[in-house]
């Protein structure tokens, strides 16, 4: 299996020492061989190449299996022009691998849930899967730009009828999959672009009986993941929606850099991120949360590579650790005790088999 | 004062009728006159009239000082083809008075706190003033439609440089009144149309040196106000931000039934709402909280009437009643006692001088 390593900015380079340490791990005690080339991404790929996203990365990652992607982004390239920032090199590697279908878990952990910002029994056992759309919407919608006084600007939502159906039936497969509920949502009493999303919806609501779909728009979402997260199974919306309700998601259960995220087309190819950021304010410091890229590295294994018993046991040896207590700076378990990025990685191996 | 009344749907005329009684209150208290006229809006308008919008309302909100509005929507009218939805009066009301910003405040009160869905230390004496830009946007920009086939759909986001201004002016504005804190919310990190904001805002904030300014992302502020809410004084963003990021903040202190909102232009003219909708099932049950819609009675006093005195008269009111304990059904007051809506209405009156 080909994989792509991405490390990109921040904390990247740290947490994907923790991906590989764990894949070569998987490695030797499954028999696989794991072929991986590093990539440059992003603000580090800005300073070497200067372009965010150099040919030689979309090459590579066009060849591999899965790709694994650390973080991009931070203030040292704030200022740079629209086409050369760091998230250009993460929005283009989407794009151009035309990985539409964004996941992203947000699950409760026992031993981390009394740190929620939430009462503990709204979120103790909440367990939520948001699909993205991700290579669509305001994001690559043209026109984009300003007129040429100066004096307008605009950017466009563009959905084509089928970019809507791949996404929409990620959701029903998903909520198949899960406990058989999948919440849509849009804008629908504003905009257009969600009322054809609302229509697909309930055309594909015929093939997938065995699922209860529920329309929600946005803003009434966004109340209701805090007032009562646990009603959500499977969440499927649009890009913008998608970003904005995944983040908000991702604080709910007190554990945001635990959280991984697979960005995926149909054939199987992914790319596997962790949800948080590139956190430069500790990047080269020993101290960064590895947990949530090595949770994507199990999604890759799990979604990428059928590896669905590895996969189990990364997570299994993840759980394990909070349960003895360690865990990075960012966690908070009660009684336990923090430890650097290094010696966490070293004991999610040692709980492998 | 000229004031026209737009009961609207669902609980809207309940609310509307506390609304009155409270302005006859502070009427005969303080030797005003208030003119009132009531117009249709919404589903309403729609039943009676065949269109969300009549003529004849927006004829009379052009000669009005303010405008007091209950609510609109319903699944009565959902499956209405586009032009026919109730929101479209709604959009179409601050849209042709050109009520460009909308204000809503999102405050704790003592005895509603315990029951926020936020760990108390998070949200107690959380006080934000959310300034959304109404009148542009993707609720309002052309394109928005399918392509002829069906096969296509898009929506446009579209503001000029002076509709930036003006929205962000008041942010300025209303941060100097308050703490001097100002969070400016955009994604300018994908959209062209943030980019030019962010530009806006860094320009201005050279006229308000005593404002301190900050920008967040809208995915990650869609994090903090769950975090760390009391962070955020006062929050301004564009229109779809805006409807999304006040949904949210609404439900953090655990009192939305409370919560009024105003949608201004530069003259005084006005349009106050409470935050929360028309809630169909329970209208006409005489069980729906009037105290949303009798707190934006307030802010029509204070901010198109310049009656700063009998505001601050009707929200001790509020606050005295919630002490003593009375409530709706809606909110939960510790040793409370549960009434209904025409009795808390006598109640904040019987609180007046
Ligand atoms: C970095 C940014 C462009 C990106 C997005 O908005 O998609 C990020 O927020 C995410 O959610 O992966
Ligand atoms: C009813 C709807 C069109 C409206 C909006 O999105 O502006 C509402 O959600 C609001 O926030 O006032």
């Amino acid at each position: 299996k080909q994989v792509i390593l991405l490390p990109g900015d921040g904390v990247g380079r740290e947490i994907m020492e923790g991906a590989k340490a764990v894949l070569n791990a998987i490695a030797s005690e499954y028999n696989h061989e794991f072929i991986v080339h590093e990539h440059a991404i992003g603000g580090d790929a800005i300073d070497r190449y200067d372009t965010p996203l150099p040919e030689d990365t979309v090459k590579a990652c066009k060849n591999a299996d899965a790709i694994l992607l650390g973080a991009v982004g931070g203030p040292k390239w704030d200022g740079m022009p629209a086409g050369k920032r760091p998230e250009k090199g993460l929005l283009g590697i989407r794009k151009s691998l035309g990985l539409f279908a964004n996941l992203r878990p947000v699950q409760g952990f026992g031993p981390l849930v009394h740190a929620s910002p939430l009462k503990t029994e709204l979120v103790d056992g909440c367990d939520i899967l948001i699909v993205r759309e991700l290579t669509g919407g305001l994001y690559f919608g043209k026109p984009s730009g300003r007129s040429a006084d100066g004096e307008e600007v605009v950017d466009t939502l563009r959905y084509t009828r089928s970019e809507i159906e791949r996404i929409v039936e990620k959701g029903f497969e998903a909520a198949r999959m899960r406990s058989g509920k999948l919440t849509s949502v849009d804008k629908a009493n504003v905009l257009e672009s969600s009322r054809m999303w609302r229509e697909v919806v309930d055309e594909k609501a015929k093939d997938y009986p065995d699922v209860t779909v529920e329309h929600q728009l946005v803003d009434s979402a966004a109340m209701k993941l805090i007032t009562n997260p646990k009603q959500f199974d499977v969440i499927v919306t649009e890009n913008l929606f998608g970003d904005i309700l995944s983040d908000e998601a991702s604080v709910l259960t007190g554990s945001l850099g635990m959280l991984p995220s697979a960005s995926l087309r149909t054939d199987g190819v992914g790319l596997y991120e962790p949800v948080h950021g590139s956190a430069p304010d500790i990047a080269g410091e020993g101290i960064v949360n590895p947990l949530g890229m090595i949770l994507s590295t199990a999604m890759m294994l799990k979604y990428s590579f059928g590896m669905e018993e590895e996969a189990a046991e990364i997570e299994r040896a993840v759980t394990e650790c909070l349960e003895d207590g360690y865990h990075t700076r960012d966690l908070d378990v009660k009684g336990g005790k923090v430890v650097g990025t290094d010696e966490m990685v070293k004991r999610i191996i040692d709980n492998l088999s």
